[in-house]
């Protein structure tokens, strides 16, 4: 796991101020953008990731040299138009993609490792809208994200709720749920439960990769639908006519399994795995403001789009339908809509052309 | 981890054939049996467990010091009577609580482990007949099981239509699905990359008892329903008043997963735990009859009975009706029912007395 060197960068000029009452000194935020800024400034939109994600919105991924993880979504011509907007993906604090996280060197010249406070959402996006600021942007044209970037953007809208004209909430919820702890949980116990973690100081040795796996398998089964899982994989085998009757993976499914689990360890650093799902855990918007979601919009007057996809049941439509009725009750501007999709959760991230119609016309 | 002494034990006269052509000698099946056998030996119920059970039905667990894991349905006047039935319970082979497994010793003295034949459900079953041609009973009154349990019934049904009068199958499947799969291999993932596995060498040493815990956190999520989990615990902190932005167990959900994963490494062999999901993931009955599944049950004149959950989503009620259309097909009498109960896939061991009623009605 190395450090990519390919973004720019943003060195915030003051401490970034945490949930948990600390702050955090010398933070870098890594992003990219795509298109031109426009003369008054109001053109940008903010692409905010999702747990694993990273600022390769739209280019190569730089240790991978996979295409960006949204280049359907995002470039000329696209709905999200580079032609027309100056996008902005920056990489959230606690990554391991260029931003300030657990692996970053801490004032002693060693990474922080779990000596990193604990962050919340909300401390991600204020590490965004401090960037926002170093790059003169006072608003958005658009903020839009899934998943843990729908996080993001919801807390934008709730915290920041001057800095964004559009909200673009997709795949997401406004809190996780105890079952959403308890697979975030299992992950954090695998790796945990890896010697090679070390009560997180691995930097100098060999990192808890095969706890590391576990976690993004047990995730990934929640990313993709029962019915998705049946019609790619079903109980087919992998490269054989018969069961071994041994350990091997036998069925296709456990071989791509393995597949994602490993290559995952690849690019991702264990600890950053471990205080990014906690900030997941953590989030509960409502929570942040007073016990009453609605109260978190009471601020805004930007317009909404909440997102959600049949076939997710990591953050089914019900938590969809939460968002929209704190948003009517808050009197915001919303839109609201539950697409077909076999993918499950990773719809936001597959062929889905509804969504890319969905996009293109919000940011209209 | 020690092994149960406290069952009856029945030496199998002949070595056990097993589908992966290999056979298995001296086999032992640990059993308990409640209530009296009559005279024309027509009153046995045989109760199959599931995948982390054992015989202890109605009786004390002699590790744990727990009541039977079906207490509440078994009894002298409850659903299934010990007044009026002769019930046995049998712990399956390649399981750790006094049959066959992984953790008993091969002729060479030393435990299997890793030798040990991969085994499958239908090969349980065959253990399951052994013993009933042991104790001299020709046909149950009923074979009941639900999960594993259900598979072993439908099995029996379907490999040795001649032995039970009645089936009742609860919370099953007749196949396992690549969801089912994707998570066991989670699990086995799980105890592999325990470093205290070592090849399934660990029975002079340390256990994996990490590995093993976090598969049993991950397989726990599955056994209960999403609503269930958020009544249960939702977001609620466990023995403090706010977030403590560290790594404890915070939320009550993450305290009860990591209770339920370290007691089960107390009472469970790891390896036990692949051998039995990995016969669950082959468990496919129509596979066994030709590719169809009515074929499974052209042979049996017993009457079914199957029974849902409508929280279950582990063997959600789709997977009931895929068994009933074809023991419609094969002209079975079957009768279905999908109850409503909030604990997910643990209905079937939990206070849903409507499928106490089931259970009395089926089998009077």
């Amino acid at each position: 796991m190395a450090t990519a060197a390919a973004s720019k960068s943003y060195a915030l000029p003051r401490d970034l101020p945490l949930d948990s009452g600390q702050a955090l000194s010398g933070v870098e935020i890594a992003y990219e953008t795509y298109g031109k800024l426009n003369a008054d400034r109001s053109n940008a939109v903010l692409i905010c990731h999702a747990l694993t994600g990273d600022q390769y919105v739209a280019s190569t991924h730089p240790m991978t040299g996979k295409p960006g993880w949204w280049e359907r979504m995002v470039g000329p011509g696209k709905p999200i138009d580079t032609d027309r907007f100056h996008v902005i993906c920056a990489n959230v604090i606690g990554s391991c993609m260029g931003s300030t996280g657990p692996a970053s060197k801490a004032s002693d010249g060693s990474p922080y490792a779990m000596r990193f406070p604990v962050i919340t959402i909300r401390d991600m996006t204020r590490g965004l809208v401090a960037l926002l600021d170093g790059l003169g942007i006072e608003k958005l044209h658009t903020v839009v994200g899934g998943s843990m970037g729908g996080m993001q953007a919801l807390s934008l809208a709730a915290n920041f709720p001057e800095r964004a004209e559009r909200v673009l909430a997709i795949a997401t919820t406004a809190r996780h749920s105890a079952q959403n702890i308890a697979f975030h949980e299992v992950g954090r116990q695998a790796i945990m439960a890896d010697p090679n973690w070390n009560e997180g100081n691995y930097y100098d040795g060999e990192v808890p990769a095969a706890g590391l796996a576990v976690a993004r398998m047990a995730a990934h089964i929640t990313y993709l639908s029962e019915e998705g899982l049946t019609e790619k994989f079903g109980r087919r085998l992998q490269d054989r006519d018969s069961k071994s009757f041994g350990f091997d993976a036998d069925f296709q499914v456990e071989s791509y399994l393995r597949y994602q689990g490993s290559g995952f360890t690849q690019r991702f650093d264990a600890n950053s795995y471990l205080y990014i799902t906690r900030a997941m855990d953590y989030f509960d918007l409502a929570e942040e403001h007073g016990g009453r979601l609605a109260n978190a919009f009471a601020g805004t007057s930007a317009r909404f789009c909440v997102v959600s996809f049949d076939t997710d049941w990591l953050y089914p439509t019900s938590e969809s339908r939460h968002v929209v009725h704190a948003l009517n009750a808050s009197g915001a501007k919303v839109s609201f809509v539950e697409l077909s999709a076999p993918f499950g959760h990773d719809s936001f991230l597959l062929d889905v052309p509804a969504l890319d119609r969905v996009v293109k016309g919000f940011l209209e």
